[in-house]
C-alpha cells in the first residue's frame, strides 16, 4: 500500500509554492492549506495510510477546474480529484502531494429530461441527492454501491453494487462526459443518443480511469422509470451452495430480479444486533423484484419455488415501501454492523469477483481461511454478479490480525484469478491494488494502459501513483 | 468516401513484395493474390468504391495471425481484418493496399459454459452459426444487427440491432478478448467475471475500434437463457408520433420488451410485396416480449393498452414460433425488400441515432426531404434506442439520385447532432464517416482517439485510413 513520497528538487518545491500562490489569488477562501483539511482529504474510507495534498481547492465551475489544472500543469504539480471520499483503495490520497480538487461544491443537477430518461449532473452530486431530486419525476438512478458516493467518483471507479444484475454498472449508465484534460482543455465525450458507433469509446475509457486521464466536470446519466411494483424478500439456506444455485436458476429463467444479495451467517448476526432485526442467523439471500404489478407477483412466486427446490426456507416477503426500506437499510448497514460488532476495530474490505459457477467455492474457501485464522470477518456478496466482499474487522492494537487478513485476501485473489475472475469487481485499483493489476493482466497489458496515460497526460500530473506501479512509470 | 492511394517508394513496393513472399512461404494455398479474390475482399456491403488489398490470407490460429502481423509490421505493410464482409462504411477496404486477414476459417466455438452463461468463440463465427450451436443449451446470444455478421466484426463495429433495448449492444456483451497487437504480440484483455474495476477498460476500447488497434482472435461473450415465453406483435399507427409515444411509455412502464422496430409505410409496402405479407400499409411497430409465461402475457396486454391510447390499432399477436419467425423474417428482409422494390438499384443505408424525444421529428424531417427529392427510400428504426435507417434505393444510371440522397443524409446528420444525437448508432465510421466523426466531436477529441492509435500502432499498419481523416494523421 505504500508509495514513497517523491524527492522534490528545491526548484520543484518553489514551483509548487508558486502554483499554490497563483491558485490562492484566484480562489481566495476556496483554497486551504490547513493541516486538518489536508489530512481529511488525504484518504478515503480505507484503513490505509493517509497522504495529504499540499492544498485543497473547491472549484465552482468547469472553467475554474480548467484554470486550476492549467496552473498546476504549468508548474508540474499533481491534481487529485476528490468527490465524497468514500473510495476504498486510496484513490484520493496524494502520495506526491499536489492540489486536491474537492468537487463537492459542484453538486448541481443541471438538467433532467424525463422523456429521454436521462439527466446531466455535476460530479459532486451524490447518488442519494440525485434520487431525492428525481423523486417527483417517476424516474430514478439505479446504481447503488452502498455508500452515498458522488456521481463523479462512481464514474471514476466504475462503481456498481446491489442493482447491477438488472441495471448494469456505471459502464452501462454513463452516456456522455465533460472532461478537463491534463493541460486544462475542456472536451465533451459521448452524446445523448442511447448508443453510438463513433470510433473509440472514450466515455467507457474514462469510466474507471480513477482521475488519471482527466477531471470529470459534467456527467450525462441514463435514468429508469420507477417500477410500478417492487417486492423484496429474504430467504435462508442451509449453505451457500443452495443460495448460489437459486441465483443461477433465477437468472436463467428470465425472472426480472433487480437485486440478489448474499449475507453469510456472521453478517446476519451482526445485522440483527445493529439493526434490531430477528432474521434467522443462517446464510441468507436478500432479493428484490421490479416490474409491472402482475409480473412481479408472478415472478416472486416463481423465485420462491426455485429457492425451495434448493433448500431455501422461511421466505419473507415485503411489498410495502416501509418493510422494503427496513430490509435494505439493514443490508446497506452491513459495513457499520460489522464494525459495531467489534467496537474500536478497523475494517479492511476485500473485493473479488468470479464467474458465478466458481462463487460458492470461492466464498467457502475464504470462510475456511477466516475461521482457521480466528478472525471476525463477515461476508456479503452481490451474488448475481459473482462479486463478494469480506469485511475483515481487525483490532489495530494487534498487527498480527492485519497480517493474517492480508494473507487471506491475497489467497482470495490468487484463487479468483485462477478461475478466470478479477482482483476487483467494483472498488478499483487506486494505490492498494496496483500489484494485483499486474498479477491479473501481466505487465504488457498494464503497459498498454499506461501508454494511454502517457499520451493524454505526458507530465503525469493527474492523480499520479494510482493504477500504475512505480516500476511501470515511463 | 474517397481515400487516395498512398504513393509508395520503390523501396516500399519491394518490401511489400518481400512480405507477401514470406507470407506465401508460410501459408501456401492459404494466401491469394488473385484479382477476383482481392476484389471481393476490397469492399463490404456498402455501395462505395472498392479498394482491393495486395493479398488475402486465411489464418487458422491466433499464433498464425501473430506471425502474419509480425511479418507485415517488419515490412510496414497494412493489415486489414475481414470477417463476413457485411460492414457498411468501407471498414474492410484497403485504400493503402496491404494484406487482408480473412478470419472466416477461424470459426470455432471454443467453449460454452452454461452455468456461467458465457462462451468463447473465434472471430469468424457468425451470429447465426453461434445461435445454431447453442440451440440445445437453453442459451442464446441476443445481439442481432440483421446481417449474419461475424462476431469479430460485430465487436469491431460495436454492433447492436433489434434487441439492444433489452440485451444491450456489443459494448455490454463482450467479457474478454484475445488480441494480436500491431507488433504481433498476443495479449488477453478482460476476464470471465461479470464485472471488473481493474484500471482502464481495454475491452470496451477494442469494441468499436474497427481493427485499428489490434486483431481480435478470441472473444468471450455473455449469453442469456432462452426466455420461457416470447410473443411478437405488430401494431399500426396513423403516424410516427403515436408509435414513438407508445415506445416511450412502454419503456418507462417497466415492461420487459425485447424488440421494438418501426417500419414506415413505404417499408411495409416493400415487405408485403417481397415477403408475401398482408400487413396494413401504415406506420407499423413490430414488438417482441421475452420473459416468464405469465409475465409475457400480462405485459403484452399492457402494451396493447398503451398502443391503443396512442392511436395504435390492428394489434396482431404471434406467440407461436412459426408466426414469430415469419414476422421477424420479414423485418430482417427489409433491406432486400427495399432493393427488390426497384430492381437493378443500389442501396445506400443511412444510420443516425437521436435522443428518443427527438426521434419523431428526425424521422419526419427525413421523410419530408425524401419525398421532396422524389426518391424511393423506406425508413426502419430500432425505435427504442432512437436509432433509424433510411434505405435509399438509387438508380446507379442516374448519378443525381445519389447526389440528392447524400444531401439528405448530410442534413439528417446535421439535425441529429443539433439535438444531441450521433452520426452513427451502429454502423461505425470506416472510410465513409470520417469527416462526420470530426463534425460530431471536433478535431481535439478525434486527436485524443488518434493518440491512442499512435501509442498502440506507431507504424500505422492496422487498418490504415479508417476512423481518422488523412489530415489528422500524425
Amino acid at each position: 500500500m505504500n508509495a514513497p513520497a517523491r524527492f522534490l528538487s528545491p526548484e520543484a518545491v518553489q514551483r509548487k509554492q508558486q502554483a499554490v500562490e497563483q491558485l490562492a489569488a484566484c480562489l481566495g477562501s476556496r483554497l486551504s492549506t490547513g493541516d486538518a483539511v489536508r489530512e481529511q482529504h488525504g484518504h478515503g474510507e480505507a484503513s490505509g495510510r493517509t497522504y495529504p495534498p499540499d492544498a485543497v481547492v473547491w472549484p465552482q465551475s468547469t472553467e475554474e477546474v480548467s484554470r486550476i489544472v492549467a496552473i498546476c500543469a504549468n508548474h508540474d504539480v499533481p491534481v487529485i480529484a476528490f468527490g465524497a471520499g468514500t473510495s476504498l483503495e486510496g484513490h484520493v490520497s496524494a502520495p506526491y502531494g499536489g492540489v486536491c480538487l474537492d468537487l463537492s461544491r459542484m453538486n448541481a443537477v443541471l438538467d433532467v429530461r424525463a422523456e429521454d430518461a436521462d439527466c446531466v449532473v455535476q460530479p459532486g452530486v451524490t447518488r442519494e441527492q440525485l434520487n431525492a431530486y428525481l423523486r417527483d419525476t417517476g424516474l430514478f438512478f439505479p446504481v447503488d454501491p452502498g455508500a452515498n458516493a458522488s456521481i463523479g467518483g462512481m464514474v471514476s471507479t466504475r462503481a456498481s453494487g446491489t442493482t447491477t444484475i438488472r441495471y448494469g454498472a456505471m459502464t452501462r449508465n454513463v452516456l456522455a462526459l465533460q472532461v478537463v484534460l491534463a493541460d486544462g482543455r475542456i472536451v465533451r465525450l459521448g452524446t445523448r443518443a442511447a448508443k453510438s458507433s463513433t470510433g473509440y469509446d472514450l466515455v467507457r475509457l474514462l469510466v474507471g480511469a480513477e482521475g488519471t486521464l482527466g477531471i470529470i466536470t459534467e456527467i450525462t446519466l441514463r435514468l429508469y422509470g420507477v417500477p410500478e411494483a417492487m417486492t423484496a424478500a429474504t430467504c435462508v439456506f442451509p449453505d451457500l451452495q443452495g443460495a448460489v444455485d437459486t441465483v443461477v436458476e433465477i437468472i436463467q429463467s428470465g425472472i426480472a430480479v433487480a437485486r440478489m444479495e448474499f449475507l453469510d451467517e456472521p453478517q446476519v448476526r451482526a445485522c440483527n444486533r445493529y439493526s434490531q432485526l430477528t432474521l434467522a442467523e443462517q446464510p441468507t439471500l436478500f432479493l428484490e423484484f421490479h416490474g409491472t404489478a402482475d409480473a412481479v407477483s408472478g415472478q416472486t412466486a416463481r423465485a420462491e419455488d426455485i429457492a425451495g427446490s434448493h433448500g431455501g426456507a422461511a421466505f419473507q416477503w415485503a411489498a410495502e415501501q416501509d418493510a422494503r426500506a427496513r430490509l435494505w437499510k439493514a443490508r446497506h448497514a452491513a459495513y457499520f454492523a460489522a464494525r459495531a460488532y467489534r467496537p474500536g476495530c478497523d475494517c479492511l474490505i476485500a473485493d473479488v469477483c468470479v464467474p458465478i459457477s466458481q462463487l460458492a467455492q470461492a466464498v467457502a474457501a475464504a470462510r475456511a481461511d477466516i475461521d482457521a485464522a480466528g478472525l471476525f470477518a463477515p461476508i456479503v456478496g452481490h451474488v448475481g454478479d459473482g462479486n463478494f466482499h469480506v469485511l475483515f474487522v481487525l483490532d489495530p492494537a494487534v498487527p498480527a490480525e492485519r497480517e493474517r487478513a492480508d494473507r487471506i485476501y491475497d489467497a482470495m485473489i490468487d484463487r479468483a484469478l485462477q478461475v478466470g475472475g478479477t482482483c476487483t469487481g467494483e472498488h478499483g485499483i487506486g494505490l492498494g491494488k496496483r500489484a494485483k493489476l499486474v498479477q491479473e493482466y501481466g505487465a504488457e497489458v498494464v503497459d498498454l494502459m499506461r501508454s494511454i496515460k502517457t499520451a493524454w497526460d505526458p507530465r503525469g500530473i493527474l492523480n499520479p501513483g494510482k493504477i500504475f506501479m512505480e516500476d511501470h512509470k515511463t
